[in-house]
């Protein structure tokens, strides 16, 4: 098995070289990868592959590229949260964004054309169409009107409302949790899993999901902009709807404490579920440091 | 057979109603259907249901479901192409852009949720999960980095530069054409057709691609803005690459009479392959008035 570092390195690996032949328009593919090469977490397409590795799936370049979609998914909608008319932020990753380095008509397009591309990376490889047709739907209501959309809609028309925590749980759970959710499912209908395995899969990705948007509140209110290499304490200023500005830090940290149960517990259920070791999201969970 | 007006009363009714469980954010719901509901001709649903039903195939709720999804495709770029940033047009059939009605960023997100909703419209109904794969893959290829969004690439960094006819012509098979190939294919797609059969299609989908790119830079050169719903003249004002602007009037009819040969030849070879009536093709290419 490999450990979540080689996994990591392999996404990294594959997104370098494969977006290379994705267009026959230079500047637009230069865009395109500026965003994706700009690196972070991998988070989404290594929690794919991790899971579909302890799953038994040997790791081709059909597997990479259809894990790795997600990735192309989420950078585009990075870029277009920190466009002007929405987050307008000039800071990613440490680097100018998208619409700063290549102004904001080819920051817009370049992430409209990552998002086909996902599309066509879970679509177009080797595997059986059985997998990429549930690739395609997953991803598509994970990321859309239903998922991560709707979910930023809610984040901009929330911003100087208070939020009741239910309403806080499923902006996450539709802004973040439906592409992580995504992520851990998308592992299963690789390894063509049995429904039993898939819903616990679900479970672990919701509560990863949900342990992820809390954890980054805390992180965006304790952190330096140094450390994260993006601007930080944006979220307080603006009068966001955080866990952090919600429940205090105490509470949030709490929350984080009883969410990351969960998600432990449905790691049990699926090591004793499969049968393997499931040591990977072991250390997927050891990213939330809970002080 | 149905005729192209019941075929496009069929894409009518499937959109009035069926975006309504899209999302459970009104908002963002409101945003998306307006657009869609804004209507325009449903070419290219429109097509996609003329190819299949000359097919053979049976217009079923699902089929109606995959062959609309080519509509939320298209809307989505024109509200992405009508913002500041790009075209920065504030009418758009007749009514307020996305953008005027709703703001810049809710036409970002509308149209983001758009796209996505298109792949679900593709793989999430009751086809077979080998039509859904390929619908999806053939979506993605038309639509993004190697489509339609690097045509809008060119066609933005083209403006003020003349282009050569080459030149011209690969920027609108990639911005109009492969988006209307598309919609001709995936009639064949969703009948599972012969090669010989899929390759016709796209040979008239081509051809009628560029007979309408053609005449759309026709008519924008000679129809007024109350025959159009929408501003005209403006791509003699900003020295954009047309095919008027490029070759003249008298030249660019002659080109539309010449593309519009190669799709009736086409729709002949489609007629022998398949023994059917193409009689529903004859009525799209109608829609070129040639003077």
């Amino acid at each position: 098995m490999e450990n979540l570092q080689q996994l990591r390195q392999r996404v990294d690996d594959y997104l370098t070289t494969a977006l290379a032949n994705s267009s026959d328009q230079a500047d637009l593919l230069t865009a395109m990868d500026y965003s994706v090469a700009a690196g972070g977490k991998r988070l989404r397409p290594t929690l794919t592959l991790a899971v579909a590795q302890l799953l038994g799936v040997e790791l081709t370049a059909s597997v990479l590229k259809a894990a790795c979609a997600v990735e192309l998914l989420h950078t585009y909608s990075l870029i277009h949260d920190d466009l002007p008319a929405m987050d307008n932020d000039d800071l990613r990753r440490g680097k100018p964004t998208s619409h700063k380095q290549f102004g904001e008509a080819m920051a817009i397009l370049a992430g409209d054309a990552l998002q086909a591309t996902a599309f066509e990376w879970v679509t177009d490889n080797e595997l059986p169409v059985v997998i990429q047709a549930q690739l395609a739907r997953e991803l598509a209501l994970a990321s859309g009107a239903r998922g991560m959309v709707a979910g930023q809609v809610r984040d901009i028309l929330g911003t100087g409302h208070q939020l009741e925590l239910a309403q806080l749980k499923h902006l996450h759970a539709q802004k973040t949790g439906a592409l992580l959710r995504y992520a851990v499912l998308a592992g299963g209908i690789i390894a063509q899993a049995t429904p039993a395995v898939l819903a616990e899969l679900v479970k672990f990705g919701e509560s990863y999901g949900l342990a992820f948007q809390i954890y980054d509140d805390i992180l965006d209110a304790t952190a330096t902009s140094a450390e994260l290499g993006k601007a930080t304490h944006k979220d307080a200023d603006r009068a966001k709807n955080t866990y952090v500005n919600l429940l205090g830090l105490a509470d949030a940290q709490a929350a984080l404490h009883q969410t990351l149960a969960v998600a432990r517990d449905s790691q049990a259920q699926l090591a004793q579920l499969t049968g393997t070791d499931t040591g990977t999201l072991t250390e997927f969970l050891a990213y939330f440091k809970e002080d």
